[in-house]
């Protein structure tokens, strides 16, 4: 086994988020669970556009978001994923970039367009996300770098992903490859959605070892385990992973790591301006403590920092130096 | 003369501003002057954008975001201007069609494509800006809608527009549909390299009576009048205009209307983040102050409270209702 030259490469959905301010009626009148995540097709994107506020446009994808955040604090990564050459790939491809991400997915050409996430977001902070996933889901094999897969100390795989066929089939060879390059796997189950659709498939991936890291918020937690025991649900799934880490917005998050345990406080906030991106940043902060060894408390409050910092404003990208905080808190 | 439907018709730049923060060394070594403005073709724009740090896509242009910030607080508003047909104009038309602002200028076909601003926010929150005026530029006398020009209190034009030769024929015209209808004309002088290009244009402009309503900040108004004796500028200038407004950063706006004198202050703000739309803003709350018939000096201080508003958060399109913000402020 060689030496890992990137600490993370991960395999996500590409996509730039419309970000725009909407009262509680705008959100109820559209028949959508506010705060919940639902897939569109293009026609149904278009016609939310044309009603929704003036929007902000700023990359997104959640595991995008967790690379980002996770070169901001010093990281060395990776990122495939399926932009269509156009404008918002462009933005896509010079964001994540601009960010330190290595990113060489080539574009794809044709319909359908850049993925983009229409988020509603409240007057409480709360976000409501409307995704077409446009050119994202047509990631195929193919474009996997093999090279750089096996050359990460870890692999970061979002469940969001798990929905179409192409990059469900290029996930589960990602994680071959990097298993067999002696790496770790981590996975976000992502939404309850996610796991109403592909719960079997995950409850398999981590039966038969698939998953190294696992990350979950509560309501996935329990979604996954079945019933409504949080404790129970905790150390069923943490039998079955080397870490488990689980978020549980204000009430702080929870780990479980080889037996070992540790808990952290949320981060205390001014304002919640927008909550988007609060679970990719903790995931961010988590695995930057891991790969730079610190300790699994630490690693937990590096993440609460991160996502603090992220529902601090709009957009799921970090605005404050990340490196910055974390040092200035945990030294 | 029939009685008004909007209270203001703009032409301006249709453009997307592209945010993004940048260190003081960054702006130096582009060898551009902080706080500035900027014109380059699409290659130098490319080449800037590959550089520059993540951004965030939020829409702009001078008299846009004017007209933007004038429906949010409560005045009928209609924008001229070009973009053209691929993702940044669809953005652009979206943002201020959702402001409710009437914007029917049909897109243009093929390269250039829209018009961009690449923005660098240093940590003071003053802003640099660098634009590729893509398909701005062509905006043609053909694409007036003469009958919303005919129809609106106020007709207003932006400096920036005058450099391109097509936008500038266009205004030109705009100026005797507006006039022969009995309405009035404002125009900001932008920036002084606009008075560095057509200062001679500006003045015979106001020599001529095309200009009822002028907004300068004091730098511009020291380029205008020639000499650096502000209140020689100030009462020199103010003699060919109707209104004259002048912004002084900080030290507040000063404004003389036949004759008339009213001042205000800059509003206090915790702390400036993106000083980008400032000028636009006030210019907005100024003249919505006027089409509801307020004071000189109300208009002023609406106009101080739009711009602090802006200049609090990144982006030139208002986050906090401005209409809620005046009417607890004003009544």
């Amino acid at each position: 086994m060689t030496e890992p030259t990137l600490d993370i490469v991960a395999i996500g959905n590409a996509i730039v988020d419309v970000i725009a301010q909407a009262e509680e009626e705008f959100v109820a009148a559209e028949g959508v669970t506010k705060g919940s995540m639902r897939l569109m097709d293009e026609e149904t994107s278009d016609s939310l556009y044309s009603r929704m506020g003036p929007g902000r446009e700023i990359s997104g994808g959640s595991a995008a978001n967790t690379v980002a955040g996770m070169a901001a604090m010093g990281a060395k990564c990776g990122f495939i994923g399926q932009v269509a050459d156009d404008q918002l790939g462009e933005v896509f491809h010079h964001d994540i970039s601009a960010n330190g991400v290595v990113f060489e997915t080539p574009a794809r050409s044709g319909h359908p367009s850049t993925a983009r996430c229409l988020i509603l977001v409240t007057p409480d902070g709360q976000r409501t996300m409307n995704t077409f996933l446009g050119a994202s889901q047509f990631l195929p094999e193919a474009a996997l770098d093999r090279d750089m897969i096996a050359s990460a100390r870890i692999l970061y795989l979002e469940g969001y992903l798990w929905d179409p066929a192409e990059p469900r089939a290029a996930m589960r060879a990602a994680i071959d490859i990097a298993h067999k390059a002696g790496r770790q796997v981590a996975f976000t189950l992502s939404d309850t959605f996610c796991i109403a659709r592909h719960g079997d498939d995950f409850r398999k991936l981590l039966a038969d070892g698939a998953v190294d890291i696992l990350f979950a918020n509560e309501s996935e937690l329990l979604a996954l385990a079945g019933g409504d025991d949080f404790e129970a649900a905790l150390n069923s799934v943490a039998a079955s992973v080397d870490t488990l880490v689980v978020t549980r917005g204000g009430d702080g998050a929870v780990a479980i790591q080889k037996g070992q345990r540790a808990q952290v406080a949320a981060e205390p906030i001014d304002r919640i301006v927008d909550t988007t991106g609060a679970g990719d940043l903790f995931a961010a902060g988590f695995m930057a403590g891991q790969v730079q060894g610190r300790s699994l408390e630490d690693s937990l409050h590096m993440g609460a920092i991160a996502a603090g910092e992220i529902i601090s404003h709009y957009g799921a990208r970090a605005e404050a130096k990340l490196d910055e905080l974390i040092k200035a808190r945990l030294g």
